[in-house]
């Protein structure tokens, strides 16, 4: 990957006042990515690009033709409703685009006057799913979640053989993804009969649950028949989304074997608005090691740059709101933090291994992580590690308790990146809302 | 679903003639639709219908506008490289359009000289996949091939406790679906250890196989959280195809637990290009039934209707020929037969099992039955059950044998639907072929 370069100097600032607050997660060392229209109005959906507490309108901005060479190019195929045609175009282009974008976007900058009337508050705009997403590919990369979710089916043997060897992954739905603030409703199914030989349960999911998981955008594919190596995987990658995978654990348990998750995942997936590149987090990098008693991953699985720089130090936070906590003008109460960086396996290699078979990827494609749970019983990303399979309920400062989630209920998942004498990076947020079931 | 009407009058004769030669498949009763290009030439894709040998160019008919009402709208639809707009118009433009080009295709049809310069011959055109697929769900309806699958891994209990109770489905990869005529490298991955502890296999796989299947276009969807009923379910779905679902059971066997099939899948799966409505098929409908002994559907998964029309008689063909018999001049060799009416559960409620938890369906989106095996050992839709998990080879009448898949053989997989009185109505054929692996 690309070393730093100027856009990652910590001393640079903008001419939008709001991106030089202090943690405020937009400052112009981050420009991440979204689609998005002003609420008001009856515009179209196009690509803008964050600033402080503002969008600049990529698509007005194109129109004016004010970078040259790649960064032109790139900003040229900011046109639509969709980022695919940018994330088609390769790192080469968004790089550039990033350059161009960050000075054009500093304090002093030429284009100031050009760029200021294009300006729009994120608070008065609506996003919409950044991509049109050809396939959606979910992975299990987090080893702390396979151990508590399989301690719970097989206590004295959590981890299957395959776990260290490869990254579980399994197929999900691309047409149940919505964005940030997304609201679906319990899904119905059938459950497990409660005895041997009697019927199945059929109603209204009992164990509706979040997953906390990063999602990330392919960018350039590759050609079906070919395989992606290892050592360019990660140039194949636009950039990271938080994604929660909600789940329907009782529909799971009863419809799962032998071909996996069907009807407990796919039913709505949400994504947070933002795609926050790789070049944006790279200050944020770290060595990605595996204890000497693990088994090292096969060639394919392994390079010497991304065991050097194949982590990414992201903090991750779960919070809960629920009918009777806003209306008592609560807080969202935190359920968990984790962090990417505690991960079993990492992005190249999830990309390594998905294109080995001669799979092809395509530009918008979407993998998830899987659930991203950090060392330790508090850390989970998800209720089903939280209350221990159900067992004990999670207690909410307003005094409320939750084994899973319930009708009104809405999840925020944040994400962000820190560290001393380096601009917060913030992934923006991904929130959600459970309506009651539809009836029968 | 509609009623057979004057499109199903047997003694119907085309002004193509080789639509009337017996048993040529494609009568004036049929009219599949496809995309085609002339293989010469620089044109594009286009939506087509079979007539004969023939293909009706419906994107110059279209400029002609010579129908009108809802079939003029379908008409209109069918233009650029794709068949979504139109699947998208829902069951009333279908069967509109369809009951227009029976008129302008019947013998003395005023409409001759319009439509016979739209006429391209089979043999020279190309095809392409007919819509984009959204997204790609596999189901597993037959119980003949989950009891033989299953007694391999549990002689005693093949059938786990679902399979009567739902129609098990998961998701697959939609990128990699290619139309017949598809050649693809074999795939490359992990397989189990020789023995515990040790590091898995890698290389090429060693038991590539197909799965003879049909694949289901959905064309009117439905709005994410809606249930699509039962009683509605088939008024959904566009039409069906063949698929082979290619795969690769070493690389299966060590990937899929917990999550299910993945890099085994992915790499490739097959279609025919003709996509035959369900109105072309009404004449080959059955009741559909289960054992008394069996549980009985819950209510989400029955209708009077259904019951009494909800299967097809569909029979299936799989062929085979290798790089020995091609160079011999050798026919195809028989490796199985067997009949979509054989299965567990049938389209309208694999549409009703989808939706029930509030998921959405879009026009284009493909759900593929599972492998289609009758009942009898030779009457198998894989490999994986001919061979009896691979102790077994299968004997070829040129002298060679195969227990699973070698490079260079191609499978020819066909479908079509006969019975006395009554025109022959084929599926058209799914050809693909294995490439050696791609060097590692």
């Amino acid at each position: 990957m690309s070393p730093l370069n100027e856009t990652h100097d910590p001393r640079l600032q903008s001419w939008v006042e709001s991106a030089n607050v202090e943690n405020n997660g937009f400052p112009i060392q981050n420009l991440p990515f979204a689609i998005f229209r002003p609420r008001a109005g009856t515009q179209n959906f196009r690509p803008g690009v964050a600033i402080g507490d503002k969008i600049v309108d990529l698509a007005a901005l194109a129109q004016k033709t004010p970078f040259s060479g790649k960064a032109a190019q790139a900003l040229a195929a900011c046109k639509g409703s969709r980022l695919n045609a940018l994330m088609g175009l390769g790192h080469e282009h968004w790089s550039a685009l990033r350059l161009a974008l960050s000075g054009a976007l500093r304090a002093g900058a030429a284009e100031q006057g050009l760029i200021e009337p294009m300006l729009i508050r994120q608070s008065e705009a609506e996003f919409d799913v950044p991509a049109q997403i050809g396939d959606y590919t979910d992975f299990y990369i987090s080893i702390h979640h396979a151990t508590a979710v399989g301690k719970l089916f097989r206590p004295d043997n959590p981890l299957l053989p395959n776990y260290k060897w490869l990254p579980i992954g399994y197929h999900g739905r691309a047409s149940s993804i919505g964005v940030s603030g997304q609201a679906f409703h319990r899904p119905v199914g059938q459950t497990r009969p409660a005895a041997e030989g009697a019927s199945p349960g059929f109603g209204p999911c009992q164990r509706l649950d979040y997953e906390l998981e990063l999602g990330v955008f392919v960018g350039q594919g590759n050609t079906q028949g070919e395989r992606i190596n290892i050592a360019q995987a990660e140039s194949h990658v636009f950039g990271l989304c938080i994604l929660n995978d909600w789940s329907a654990r009782d529909i799971q348990a009863w419809e799962y074997q032998p071909l996996g998750p069907f009807l407990a995942k796919n039913f709505a997936s949400t994504i947070s608005p933002w795609i926050v590149t790789l070049e944006a987090l790279a200050p944020f990098r770290l060595p990605f090691t595996r204890a000497a008693s693990d088994p090292q991953p096969l060639p394919y699985l392994s390079s010497t740059e991304n065991s050097a720089t194949g982590a990414f130090d992201i903090g991750l936070e779960v919070r809960i709101t629920t009918a009777q906590s806003r209306a008592a003008g609560a807080k969202p109460a935190l359920l968990a933090q984790s962090n990417f960086k505690d991960a079993y396996w990492n992005i190249a290699q999830l990309l390594a291994h998905h294109t080995v078979n001669g799979c092809n990827l395509q530009a918008g494609d979407m993998l998830g992580t899987g659930t991203l749970s950090s060392p330790g019983p508090d850390r989970a990303g998800s209720l089903l590690e939280l209350n221990q399979g159900g067992k004990n309920p999670v207690k909410l400062p307003w005094g409320e308790q939750r084994v899973f989630l319930q009708d009104n209920d809405e999840i925020i998942l944040q994400a962000r990146c820190e560290k001393p004498g380096y601009p917060t990076i913030s992934l923006g947020e991904c929130a959600g809302t459970i309506l009651p079931a539809k009836p029968i």
